[in-house]
């Protein structure tokens, strides 16, 4: 089944946001096995997003719309697409509901006339809940056609469309496309793919796909298969083989795994607590960290000290290490995670320290990071030259810190 | 004039990657007053290529097509383009010398035949040389209508497009277009609609345009006008209204300045230095500030207290108040803000302390945070109630911190 992803919004015609939307949508539509062959963007405007609904419901059985669902005036893919395929509007009881307890629980007192706006639906319309936002997702189905309409925050999009647009779509897509992951971290995209020429290049079902992220290449193994069974039947060998080549590398392959999330389960697996203690990443590395429900059981505290003398209180770091090697040193990495988990009475803390730039001075050269990892009494130190700009170095440093912390406890499992 | 931009890959597609080229393209079209009304990505499709540019040059001025010039087989951009619009294709010989010059800089040896392909243009056509790649940009005109390819590397498309297709651009375009933007914090997109709802209706020339951003929303106002000192005047008293409206809520009107900036300006302004203490945000208050470069000089070190031990230990919270009133409290909140400037000897600290969830429980209400500023000897804490998911809270906390210091270091100016 072919799939077309349209997208409504004059930011993006601006050049305001990148059409993100589009790119994960994509992602996912393949992952389920439909084609997607055409992406198209238009503004808020009635006689343009008139002709791109029509032509696109002419061409494709599937039409994902999103954005332009919002409670301002110019906001209208959901009239105008009611329109084009001949829906009524009428306002649903059950979702002006569920919008007053959305503002109730968010405590809004001005509730403006324009947001119930969005309570109202084509008629006939299933509505998909939003429960990160007011704007419901809406399936319209005519002809043998469908318009899936989804909110442009990626924040509302994400959760609306995997929770509820994909089970639906699930039951449209007649052979099972069975998909598996492979997430290594530690190795770059071309490097990866050279190490695995000849499975790609052999490929025919299932499929190898290689997306590179910051620090992290996932692999998606894809099988098309009369079932699940079959789908797991022929896509278990192709992932065994990948674990195999990339070792201890492979961090996850679970499809909404994050590296901070098998970080924690280590971490709970063992009993051990951990701290960080972060200079040129400023946090992020405890951030990332955080983000997992339940952190709080295993990650004690985290030490953000961006100048030496934060450096030397809150862990200890010794004075002639600062001026013997500098703050961006092996010596002063390997003190920072030993003091860091001193301080917190952690099993193990993990540190940072790097230049981000923007500047790239001779005594400062841009990227060069060194990350430790302090584990029951060991410590172990890496360096990294990053590349990139500030932002850019800083997200890779977060990623081979959490790694760093990964492999450690690996590693010491097996000398156990 | 109207443009409109039509990227050619089935990475985009697959989802591989995000359309930025469109993004780049849009932003530097609006600012050089062209209506960009549409953005398309087809596959290297013969057929789909083909309907698509026929579409695009019947309704727009100017199609500028980006991919698909590589030296491979599927590469078909430039040969489909060509056919569409009649033009036969021919070597090129300064292209070709190009070219192989090109591969000498770079030092390689292996040039296969079909690097060649890229030394064929179409006859008549505008060539623009590209210094970091071997595909060269072309300008085909006929009928009144542009075509502008460009290649799909961003490191290729825009030095290209900038240096080479820009001019040429501006000699098509006679008005200019100013714009100016307004960044607000702390008021929703609806709220902040209906606040303006009377200008929104009235714009003609300049208009007003709003975008939702996390505990943000952006106003952008645009006018056209014959050159910029008219642009200007004309944009300068909607400015000045919204922000008399939006009052101490407008953070910036500067494009590209971010809100982690500003508050970095005020404290550099007032040689002020801050400290951070968190615990739901786990340090990405930190992180945000440290985005900013020569954050060092005023940000001291941040503590991640997400334990209740490390509250007490690192910021010297009371035992009694958390027994008292919890870790999520206004009390914990002030006692965070005031150990932490107090630990880390700054005249400024932000806190942080509240349930990201993900579970709703009765006792821990998902959502409730209270942030508090530290500021020379007065603390003043807010309460909030933010929903959506773990994620979304948080990323909402850390803007309403760094807004709660940035308007507390501004009421302490007035009072004085």
């Amino acid at each position: 089944m072919v799939v077309e992803i349209l997208a409504v919004g004059t930011e993006l015609l601006l050049g305001n946001i990148a059409n993100t939307n589009a790119q994960y949508l994509s992602r996912r539509c393949a992952a389920l096995g439909f084609s997607v062959y055409r992406h198209t963007v238009v503004g808020d405007n009635e006689e343009r997003m008139t002709e791109a609904i029509l032509t696109a419901l002419g061409r494709s059985d599937i039409v994902i719309l999103t954005g332009g669902l919002g409670p301002t005036e110019d906001d209208m893919t959901k009239e105008v697409c009611a329109k084009v395929m001949g829906f009524s509007l009428e306002e649903d009881a059950r979702t002006r509901k569920r919008i007053s307890g959305y503002f109730r629980s968010i405590k809004r007192k001005n509730i403006t006339g324009n947001n119930w706006k969005q309570a109202v639906i084509p008629v006939g319309a299933k509505v998909l809940d939003n429960d990160n936002g007011t704007a419901p997702g809406l399936i319209l189905e005519k002809n043998g056609k469908t318009a899936i309409l989804l909110p442009g925050p990626p924040g509302e999009l994400i959760p609306l469309f995997s929770q509820k647009a994909e089970p639906y779509l699930r039951t449209l897509q007649p052979d099972t496309i069975y998909s598996k992951m492979v997430k290594v971290c530690g190795i770059g995209e071309s490097r990866a793919e050279t190490m695995i020429l000849d499975l790609i290049d052999a490929q025919t079902n299932p499929t190898i796909a290689t997306y590179a992220k910051t620090g992290e290449v996932h692999l998606r193994v894809t099988a098309r298969a009369a079932d699940e069974a079959e789908g797991k039947r022929l896509v278990k060998p192709v992932v065994k083989e990948l674990k195999k080549r990339f070792g201890i590398c492979v961090y996850s392959t679970k499809e909404d795994e994050a590296l901070e999330q098998v970080v924690l389960k280590l971490l709970k697996k063992r009993a051990l607590t951990v701290a960080t203690a972060e200079s040129m990443t400023g946090g992020l590395v405890a951030g990332r960290l955080v983000n997992v429900a339940g952190a709080s059981e295993f990650f004690r505290e985290g030490f953000v000290t961006y100048t030496d003398k934060a450096k030397r209180k809150a862990l200890g770091v010794k004075k002639s290490t600062l001026e013997k090697y500098g703050a961006v040193s092996e010596e002063t990495a390997r003190e920072m995670a030993k003091g860091g988990a001193l301080s917190a009475g952690t099993d193990a803390c993990v540190a940072v320290t790097g230049f981000a730039g923007p500047e790239d001075t001779p005594e400062e050269p841009k990227g060069l990071t060194y990350i430790s990892c302090y584990l029951r009494g060991e410590v172990a130190v890496e360096e990294f030259h990053f590349t990139g700009n500030r932002g850019k170095i800083r997200e890779q440093a977060v990623v081979q810190a959490l790694d760093l912390l990964r492999r450690r406890i690996l590693e010491q499992d097996r000398h156990e």
